[in-house]
């Protein structure tokens, strides 16, 4: 309990820059002088048009898609893609590869073998507990796509590099780092990403899918189930989560314009990780469990000597205004995510509690 | 463009409380002192914990629901719900019964078609432009269930008593009256509504499910298409809209806190609606479109003597801080929406505004 603001580590939904949740308080009863709060508006008024537009405009600049990408922005978080994705790519002699790096990717191979979609998974970490992102992969000749998750929020692991696959589109989930650094857009056929880690609040998904996507995609799927429903009505064949869009516009906007764009973005996200786990690695008392060549640079898994002091840390922690920092319930220890809107600050404020901390318990 | 709030009477997403806005608002950089925003705290975590619980109990007490009924929260608006219904109800020898009362029935029709369910349309008010709710329909014998629009936004009709259907579960879309008034909850096998009209902001769908229709309902679906996915995790399998699950809670305390219960709620929205319907019978300058025995207390449609006076009416009542007074583009005309939101204030504002505009322009 507390009357100032904490130190934000959560996993998701995470922190938001101060800035957007400033701007989204102060006009919250009256939106752009629209007399309505964001909440309250049409959206089929100029006002949301206005911010959709936005949103997908912001987001081209900044990951500089061509015309062959359309943006849109589905309910249902990435795990109504898991099954999204079979659905409208796989008909029934079709195949596609999938590469399981974690929880994630495991639930999306579960959604594929739900639908009775064939799929290979071509390659997996869990023979070391998923604490490595797999290299030298041989793809299948004939997939339709190649599906990879980019981030591995629960074990710290993440994708540095995309593999080739052979001109097979890859099919990505970048919940947890999207807009976190720049992308080869070439190897991409679909990037899909819950918002609730580096964009907004929990309850939109952003989906980017190519042309030819689309064009390869199934006919004869329930409307809201169907990616070209989407692409044909700007994201609003319904009525789209406004309060959802509005805030990723925000955030983009942050990105661009206080960041200074995607480039500028991977370089602080750089230097926040560097600082946290080069303390970690000259500490005996802490220790990263992720492979070296594939820690995260969004979500630093680490463990304390035992349980017990890796509860003692979290309560402590929380003492101190350092919130979110209890490893995922699947695997224990402790993780700092770090996404975009970790601040500097919060990292310094994270390295010198584990400092005194280790002092105190050594 | 004001500096003030506007009178709003947009069909969805719609007017919400004041005082809801005014709470989220304030507690917006600081949630229940957690130091973070609503949309920053963890869907895992004891904040939200008493959130979701705290709605799912308030939509209990509100509707008298008894232990056989489940309050789920599920993303994709009452779209996703057209196709979820005969997903999860249907089997390949089962059929269900559609009554047919305008756009949105017509959309749930079509979804079922789509997925090549049986389903018959035991009645329509298409004849007359779905301007009436039909009466003494024949029901089908061996139907899994029958599926009702309880409110029609944009013909402005409603069913004002639900049919005795032979105790044949119905499924009902209550996006646009939920919370409206009492429900004899009897005859209901699901009831579904799209959070923007009376509950909070799109991007939330409010599922109430009984627990024999969770029984019947078809394995072998997607996780995120499947109730019982939603059912056994307090709709936490993966992570939910948060934000709009607290605004809805936030909307049923004012329910049952300012505005008395649903009881009182309901004879509010009859006074609402009486003093504009009266008004509009007493003028021969405008005229409602809905039959007598099926006008909605919700959606108030009317027409002016032509096209041009209707375009001039919006603009003219816009200029004067009514706003949303357009009627659906499908349709035309106007329409004054008036959820539970809407205050006395509005309507009165609204009927000074609609004399003086007879009188200009008469």
């Amino acid at each position: 309990m507390t009357d100032q603001r904490i130190f934000n580590f959560n996993a998701g939904p995470a922190a938001l820059p101060l800035q957007v949740l400033e701007e989204i308080q102060a006009s919250f009863l009256n939106f752009n002088q629209s007399g309505m709060s964001i909440t309250e508006v049409s959206h089929r008024s100029s006002y949301f048009d206005e911010v959709i537009n936005d949103a997908v405009e912001r987001t081209k600049k900044l990951l500089k898609l061509d015309d062959q990408f359309h943006v849109l922005f589905i309910q249902g978080g990435a795990s109504l893609q898991f099954a999204m994705i079979p659905m409208n790519f796989l008909s029934k002699d079709d195949t596609a590869d999938y590469v399981n790096t974690g929880t994630w990717s495991t639930k999306a191979i579960k959604e594929a073998a739900i639908l009775k979609k064939n799929h290979t998974v071509v390659a997996s970490s869990e023979d070391k507990d998923f604490s490595y992102i797999p290299q030298n992969i041989q793809f299948s000749n004939d997939a339709k796509y190649v599906h990879l998750t980019s981030n591995n929020t629960i074990k710290g692991t993440q994708f540095h590099e995309f593999p080739d696959t052979n001109g097979v589109p890859i099919v990505c989930d970048m919940s947890s780092d999207i807009f976190s650094r720049p992308l080869d857009m070439e190897k991409f056929g679909l990037i899909y990403a819950g918002a609730q880690k580096n964009l907004g609040p929990s309850g939109t998904c952003m989906v980017i899918i190519r042309q030819d996507m689309l064009d390869m995609a199934n006919a004869g799927l329930p409307s809201m189930l169907k990616y070209s429903t989407y692409s044909s009505k700007n994201s609003m064949y319904n009525t789209p989560p406004c309060f959802g869009v509005y805030t990723i516009d925000l955030v983009l906007k942050w990105i661009e314009e206080e960041m200074g764009g995607i480039e500028k973005m991977e370089e602080y996200n750089i230097k926040k990780a560097g600082l946290l786990y080069d303390f970690i690695d000259s500490s005996s008392f802490y220790r990263t469990t992720a492979a070296n060549d594939s820690k995260s640079l969004m979500n630093v898994t680490f463990r304390l000597p035992d349980e017990d002091l890796e509860k003692l840390f979290v309560v402590k922690a929380t003492e101190n205004r350092l919130g979110g920092l209890k490893g995922h319930r699947s695997v224990g220890g402790c993780r700092a995510s770090i996404y975009n809107a970790t601040t500097m600050e919060g990292i310094n404020a994270l390295i010198r509690f584990m400092e005194s901390f280790e002092k105190e318990n050594k």
